[in-house]
Formats: structure tokens, C-alpha cells, sequence
């Protein structure tokens, strides 16, 4: 499936940015955003460093007034034909991506931007520079992504890439991160199906350990960690899920979360712009399938995680092997998991279900 | 305050040890366990190596059918005269500490037992040696730490020093954490005030961090890590919360959590065993007066985890500076900040709360 190249840029009545991404035959008519809103305020947000363990921490009072779960008819994600109720002052759209309102990264791109040397000063903080996007899977305001047909997915998993270049480009934005949450029971406080796309000014702390394990790996065996990684559960099978000619989906051997299932390309590739035609269908497919059988697990739709970790073609990410990692809190029909101290305060994750048993759990559901 | 040396042993009836800690003056007097219990069986928990992030991971799927919120004349906390109620067999109590019956870590001690190689084989793993203990703070089923009076939080804290000192010398055990999770939010299933204590058979993934970024610190600066960041907080003040002539509470600069405080001893310690008598005694009185104020923050008692972070005179551990963390989810009076995929897929952490605000909350509390 082809699309046409450049998304219709339109700006919100404070200035930020909105994308009305189409699909093949259909126009976008944006209308004026007429409400009154606040300018925009970034001098709440910053970045701070921990030395005690080597990371940075956003700090974003302002996320405090984020809007919390609003009636469906005043849902700021539908369509706003009147430029009055919504954040896409649109009669429709297929899928858009604009600037978070209560984002905790801004200003991006506007100078050039380097984060300063964590042994400058006794406390080092930074300006929050980054983007916070939110993208709509869908004008329909039920559903989710599992319930998108195959070509409005498409349309998404497009988004994502036009996102994933036009940020990654951005002067100040280290790593772009395409993720969803979805159910209330994670948090979340807009019901229409959406996700969001954060630019970070610097490597988040697990995909920095996760390159060190995979340049480690490198300098012992001469090979990626993560191809090798693929490689041994294609050949053990116990936690496959499902497979293609071109994806492969499984349950990683030391799971952390009760439900957890990551999808690979069957080819190395560092995020979605290295991928071929063939490949982001297939992508897309695979990746609906999945969604479709983890709300098929339970009575319930299944609140989940979904994140996609891509990387840069640079020598610090070299190593990264483009994936998507869907995880639950969800330990059985009734009972969720809690990050409690092991994990919360030591890292030490306990998973209470076996890696084997949510596999088999997956692939027959 | 003086403690008598040892504790009571008893042993249930599935052959897991309970330990009787007594007030000067207090007898125990326990029964025989009655109960008809299954013996215990390991066999279904194991740790994983996970070598994308280099990081072990317990599989405990024993942990599923684990006691949820029973009604209060059935606690298993409660004392239990009969011997067929509780799993503390006796008439009263003051401090009990248990094998947890539904363990993730078990067997530590056992035989001499070392973790593979994780470079050895595709996919690692290795029996789930360790030490998982219940601390019931007082036979009491209401109330809570903050409550207790000064006798009998410090003879918890007697107990933590005896099980440190007893499970860092077992054979296999890497690590000692002894910690509270309080609170339905967080996912706690057991009411009564009660804490646990885990006998980890390696370093957890956050304190190998900490101690990598104290041990940089050393090689940069020649000075302990720990002792700096105590002591530009004193320095700036802005986020002190409590300070005596032997401890100090402070929101960190950094902080991740909305509500999040440290206690430091003022003079450098590696864990509760390194401190006299009156820092014992202080300890105990600022503990207690940091968790007071914490539930005194909002109309209800604040879901916490408290987090002691003690280290071994190990050349792995020696920058380690014993500290408690206490930490909390709730970000106002009726609103939980929730893990989502910035944190729970990339480490990266939002606070949403600025913690020069909740060091003004909890120092005016």
C-alpha cells in the first residue's frame, strides 16, 4: 500500500502543531480552531539529573490539569466541525498527529540544544526540550487499534514513520518513541483510541542499557544480541506466537510483565523508515493480529503497553534492532499486577506467569 | 533502647521458620501449628537471565494463588491460639518475622549455590535461591508503622537489624531488602501492618546502578557519592524535609515519584547493623515522624512503598550509604500517577509534582 507523501500541516489556536495524515482518495478541510486557549507555558517543565543513578527525570507540574476523563460528547479527540470542542477542528479525519496540550517536552528544534554536563554543578537541571505528540488512530471515538481495518492501520504505522523522520531530524531529539497506552487501568484518560510519540533530548535509560548489553554482545560474539536473541527462540519454539516470511512475534524467555509479546522484523532494521513496502504491510497485520488475540485473552479488552523501540543509524544505537514490545499489567481475569517495591524501587522484577503458558495462551487464542 | 539478643524460632507446620522478636519484659509463648498445609514447592519458580537488558528476572507462577484480601476475622496475620487460624501459632505477639508461604526466592542456605554464567548457554537460567520473609509490625490488624508507638516501631527495627545481619550471612544471598508496601492502590492484599524482607541472590538492577554511579563518583571526585548529594541538599535547603543531629529527610532534587522522601543518617553507614544505639533510636523516631506526616498529606492515609537500601563492606557495595526511600503514587488528594510506557517500557520517568512543592507539603504536615 502507497500513500501520498506529505500529511496537511495545520496550527491550533495556541500556536501548536496538528498533521492530518489521509488516506489514498480522501481530502482533509480543516477548519480554523477558534477557542481560547491559554498561550503555552514551558517554564514549569525541566529536566533534572539524578546522580545516584546517572539519570535525567522530567519534572512537569503543569501535566497536573491534564483533562481527565471527559463525557464522550465533549471527547477533545473527536472531530470539532466547528472549531469550538475539539483538539482537530476537522468535520473528519482518518488519523492526525498534533502537539500534546499538557506535553512534558517542548520546544524542540527551536535553537540548538545540548544538554548540559551532568558534573558541571551540584544540581543540574535543563530546559524540558523535546516533543510530546498525541496521534489519533481513528475519528470513531470507540474501538482501538485491534479494530482498525487493515488499510486505516496502514495509515497509522505511516504516521508513525513521517513522525519517526521529521523528529528524529529535529536539532535537541536523541530518541523518538511511538507508544500506546490503553485502559483505564494503566491510566489513561482519554478513551478514543490513541497513542503518543515523545521526542527525548536524550537516550532513555532502558534503551541506553539495552544498546550497552547489545555492544557487549558484539565486542564478545561479533554478532547483534538482539538477531541472536530471535534466533534462539525461532529455534526453541516454546514461546512463539506467531510467524510470518517477515515478522516473527514471541514471548521473551525472561518476561517481566504477565503478559508481554515482542514483534521483530525477520531482517535486521534499526526502526520503520529501514523497512520495505512488503514489510510495513505485513508489519501492520502482524501487529493488529496480536492486539486482536491479547483482547481475546480475557472477558475484558486487555489494558496494555505498546511500545515501539526504534533506533538511529548512529554509533551509539548501532546496535538496536527495531521492535515492538506489548506488555500487560494483567495476571488473570480479575487481578492486575502491581509494580510494587521489588520492582518499583530495585528493579527486580517478579513475574508471577510463565513465559511458556501466556505464549500458548496467545497462539491459541 | 536494649534489646534481649535473640529472637524466638518456631517452625510451622509446612517446616518454614517464624522468629518471635519480644519487648523487654514480654514473653512468647508459641503453640504448635496445627494446620494441614501442603508442603512447600520451589519447583515452580525460577530466575532468568534476560540479555537484552543483562538484568535476572524471577518467574514465580506459585505466586498466582496467593492469600487476596481475606476478611479480618480470617487474617493470617492475626495471632492464632489455636494453632489452626494464622500463621503466627500463638496467643499474642509483639514482632514475628516468617518464610513468606508463597515465596518467589527459597531454599538460600541450603548448599553452596552460585548463579550461572549468563554468557554459558542461549537462554539462562538457575533454581530461585533466596529468602522471601513476612514482619508483622504488631499482632494489632489495625493501624499502620506510623502508629506504632516508640518501643515497638524500634523493636521492628531491632528486627530488620537481626534479619540483615542473619540473611547477608547466608550462603547464596547477595542482597538484603527489607521494605513496606502499604496501601490497596499499590496492589498490597494483606491489611494487616505488616512489611517483608527479601534475601536476593544477586545485586537488583537499580542498586548495581547506584553503586556504578558511586563508584564513577569516587574515581572523579575521591568522595562518596551518597555523602555529596546529602550534603548540597543540606546546603540548599529548599527541599530538606526533617533534620536532626543524626538524620536528615529530604525530597530529592531528581525525584521520580510525586510524593518521594529520603532518610539519611548524617554520618556515613552502609546498613542498619553500622549504626548505635541512639542513631538506632533517632532512626526510629524519624521514620515514624516521616510517615506520620506523609498521612497526614491528604483526607486519606497515603499508599506507599518504603524502600531501606542497605549494602554489605563488599568491594561491590562499599559506596553504598544506607538509606530509606519512601515513595508514593498519589499525586493529589484523589488522583494516582500510573507507570505507563515512558516508564514501564523506557525507564524514563515524569513527575508530575515539583518536589520543592512536596517538600513544603510534608515539611508543614
Amino acid at each position: 500500500m502507497t500513500f501520498r507523501q506529505s500529511p496537511t500541516r495545520w496550527a491550533l489556536a495556541d500556536g501548536r502543531e496538528l498533521l492530518f495524515f489521509t488516506l489514498p482518495g480522501h481530502d482533509c478541510e480543516p477548519v480554523p480552531d477558534r477557542r481560547s486557549l491559554p498561550q503555552r507555558c514551558a517554564a514549569q517543565s525541566e529536566l533534572r539529573f539524578d546522580r545516584t543513578t546517572g539519570q535525567w527525570v522530567i519534572i512537569a507540574a503543569l501535566r497536573q490539569d491534564r483533562t481527565y476523563m471527559p463525557p464522550a460528547d465533549r471527547c477533545p479527540l473527536c472531530p470539532g466541525p466547528s472549531g469550538l470542542t475539539s483538539e482537530i477542528p476537522a468535520a473528519d479525519y482518518d488519523v492526525v498527529a498534533f502537539e500534546n496540550r499538557f506535553a512534558s517536552l517542548t520546544e524542540a528544534g527551536g535553537s540548538a540544544f545540548q544538554l548540559p554536563d551532568p558534573a558541571d554543578a551540584d544540581f543540574v537541571s535543563a530546559p524540558s526540550h523535546g516533543r510530546c505528540e498525541v496521534i489519533c488512530f481513528s475519528s470513531d471515538h470507540t474501538g482501538s487499534f485491534a479494530g482498525l481495518d487493515f488499510r486505516q492501520a496502514r495509515l497509522v504505522v505511516e504516521a508513525w514513520r513521517h513522525r519517526t523522520a521529521e523528529l528524529s531530524a529535529t536539532p535537541g531529539i536523541e530518541q523518538v518513541f511511538c507508544f500506546e497506552n490503553r485502559g483505564a487501568e494503566i491510566g489513561v484518560t482519554l478513551t478514543h483510541p490513541h497513542g503518543q510519540i515523545y521526542g527525548y533530548p536524550y537516550l532513555t535509560p532502558r534503551t541506553e542499557q539495552m544498546l550497552q548489553a547489545a555492544r557487549a554482545h558484539r565486542t564478545r560474539t561479533g554478532t547483534n544480541l538482539f538477531a541472536d536473541v530471535l534466533a534462539h527462540e525461532v529455534r526453541d519454539g516454546a514461546r512463539i506466537v506467531a510467524r510470518t516470511e517477515l515478522f516473527t512475534a514471541f514471548v521473551p524467555f525472561a518476561a517481566r510483565w504477565p503478559v508481554e509479546v515482542h514483534i521483530y522484523p525477520n531482517r535486521f532494521a534499526h526502526n520503520l523508515l529501514d523497512l520495505d513496502g512488503a514489510e510495513l504491510d505485513e508489519f501492520t497485520r502482524v501487529y493488529s493480529d496480536i492486539l486482536q488475540r491479547l483482547d481475546r485473552l480475557y472477558p475484558t479488552p486487555l489494558p496494555y503497553m505498546a511500545a515501539l523501540h526504534q533506533y538511529a543509524d548512529t554509533d551509539a544505537q548501532r546496535e538496536g534492532y527495531f521492535h515492538v514490545e506489548v506488555m500487560s499489567t494483567r495476571r488473570s481475569a480479575t487481578k492486575l499486577k502491581y509494580l510494587a517495591s521489588s520492582e518499583s524501587a530495585m528493579d527486580a522484577f517478579i513475574n508471577d506467569v510463565r513465559p511458556e503458558a501466556i505464549a500458548e495462551m496467545v497462539r491459541t487464542a
